[in-house]
């Protein structure tokens, strides 16, 4: 029975497309997959964060404190699927992510410390503070895209 | 200035897909890719521990505690891109999803505690504890995957 559960665990996980051993064996084209399912997701939360900064969308302080939270959780998600092994997959990264790794780090790290910082701002019922730090977590997307990204 | 960079951070959104409108304006397809894209990230975080159960992977409780948290979070972003608009967009999702919705939401229900209950014992530092959540969250991925996903 055990072995069984363990079977089936192991199947979803298989059927995931994860490979459940070391992530070091995890294919390149899963872990370019994973890095495009977070950029996705951040989307997903991002978007009205963006229409409330612009005022096409309602501000709404309750739906700015999940979103935070859900893109603090995704902001960690993507940087350790820039594996080496994904250098010939196709994607949007430019090649600079390899050639210029610290510049990378360093947009990373900007880019969190912004997100955690709008979390910080959803927690004090500030509206002004908040779209400051949404304003801030754009401006950071944009830098990341600019220099790392294809225009698309 | 302000103008340009508002401008900037709605474009990045609606590159990443995502309508910086209201969420009943995101294209069914769209929600699609979300919980897709849910399920993918899901599985880089869940191949892990799934290994460890099996000892495929070296148990190591830093990874657990990562990963669970990073669980806790995507176990609560696929449910509302459940929206009636996708029905006809193809996707894994079996019909029984819109014609017991009841029982979808107790399986739901009962995968995010699950999750809770791992994000609790890799905090007591006690392996089998640990191992034990970890297979009744992978029991309830399953039960969820058997009831209302196509099989792969």
């Amino acid at each position: 029975m055990k072995r069984k559960l363990v079977a089936a665990v192991l199947a979803i996980a298989l059927g995931a497309g994860t490979a459940a051993t070391a992530f070091a064996q995890v294919k390149p084209e899963q872990l370019v997959k994973q890095r495009q399912a977070k950029m996705t997701l951040q989307g997903k939360y991002w978007g009205p964060l963006a229409g409330m900064l612009k005022g096409a969308v309602p501000y709404d302080a309750n739906v700015v404190a999940r979103n935070a939270g859900f893109l603090e959780a995704l902001s960690k998600m993507a940087w350790d699927g820039f594996d080496e092994s994904t250098k010939g997959v196709k994607s949007a990264a430019l090649p600079v992510v390899w050639t210029d790794a610290a510049k990378f780090k360093q947009a990373q790290d900007q880019f969190q410390s912004a997100v955690t910082a709008l979390v910080a701002a959803s927690k004090t019922g500030d509206e002004a503070k908040v779209k400051a730090a949404i304003g801030d977590v754009g401006k950071n997307c944009g830098g990341c895209h600019d220099s790392f990204r294809e225009k698309s």
